[in-house]
């Protein structure tokens, strides 16, 4: 993979203003994942990403559902997916998180982190860092190790990575 | 991949009666996508029943995205993600569909299907089918062809694949 083909497939993202909110510039991905070969780069370098000795990734609902399940089977590693509240029939843990406005909850479902394994959390963008928080708490609650957070994109004038400290963060965009 | 792997894969996936509501026997696949080999036995398995010549894949929110991802990039194929309302800035159609109470509307991403493009739609259950009867209608109404329909488990007694006639509709698992 050249960082051309690599640069290629990110300037397929779509700079949306004022979404979802006003002031807001969202980044659409979807033109990403609608071209096959931008798709497979983009997977590829997050995955490169990983840290050494990562076993399993964590994916986080929902866009993260879609570059955590591309990045474990390419690197041959199982995946948890943390939900939002009321999906998950059988739950390990749960932790509740301030948002600008509110609050929000996620889920690790039963069963599937194991004490000692060391996982990588994979999410899309990087912005306050609440929601990796969060996952970080609940991977540890069920004895499990965080090795890395992997996102496309990185807000890092928001230090979300502050809030995951001794984390190895990648994003392959930082702005 | 033997069918011994595969029945392997599937024999992980949880049975939870009455969740989310009494009566629906929910089945949890948490366990196979935490398992590095059944997760792969098991996207493997579906991507090998794509219908021939399809080139793109259209997966549900939100464990459809899940397995869309990873058959996707299994299979070399671009990935559109249909989503509930209120995710996307740019919409190329919106279909709402009656739910059992209520209903439920789901939208395709601008820019991700072209005209003639064949594409299979991923989903983890296929029940009623009226979820995957609306994202045909989606794919469609974009000037795509839809060739097929992969799920891991097809509740055959509620009918769904009626509610996609001329479709060929692949399952893992038909109960």
């Amino acid at each position: 993979m050249s960082s051309t083909a690599l640069d290629g497939a990110l300037g397929l993202i779509r700079e949306v203003p004022d979404f979802p909110e006003p002031g807001v510039l969202f980044r659409d991905i979807s033109p990403v994942l609608a071209d096959p070969a931008a798709f497979r780069v983009l997977v590829d370098a997050m995955a490169a990403g990983l840290p050494a000795g990562t076993d399993a990734v964590v994916a986080i609902e929902a866009r993260g559902f879609i570059l955590g399940a591309a990045i474990a089977y390419a690197s041959g590693l199982g995946l948890v997916c943390v939900r939002k509240p009321g999906k998950l029939p059988a739950v390990r843990h749960r932790v509740s998180y301030a948002l600008e406005y509110g609050t929000a909850t996620l889920e690790l479902p039963e069963d599937t982190i194991r004490a000692g394994q060391r996982v990588a959390i994979v999410d899309d963008v990087l912005a306050t860092g609440g929601t990796v928080a969060a996952t970080r708490e609940l991977v540890e609650h069920a004895g499990g190790i965080v090795t890395g957070v992997s996102v496309i994109l990185e807000l890092a004038f928001l230090k979300g990575r502050d809030r995951v400290p001794g984390v190895d963060v990648t994003a392959l965009v930082t702005t």
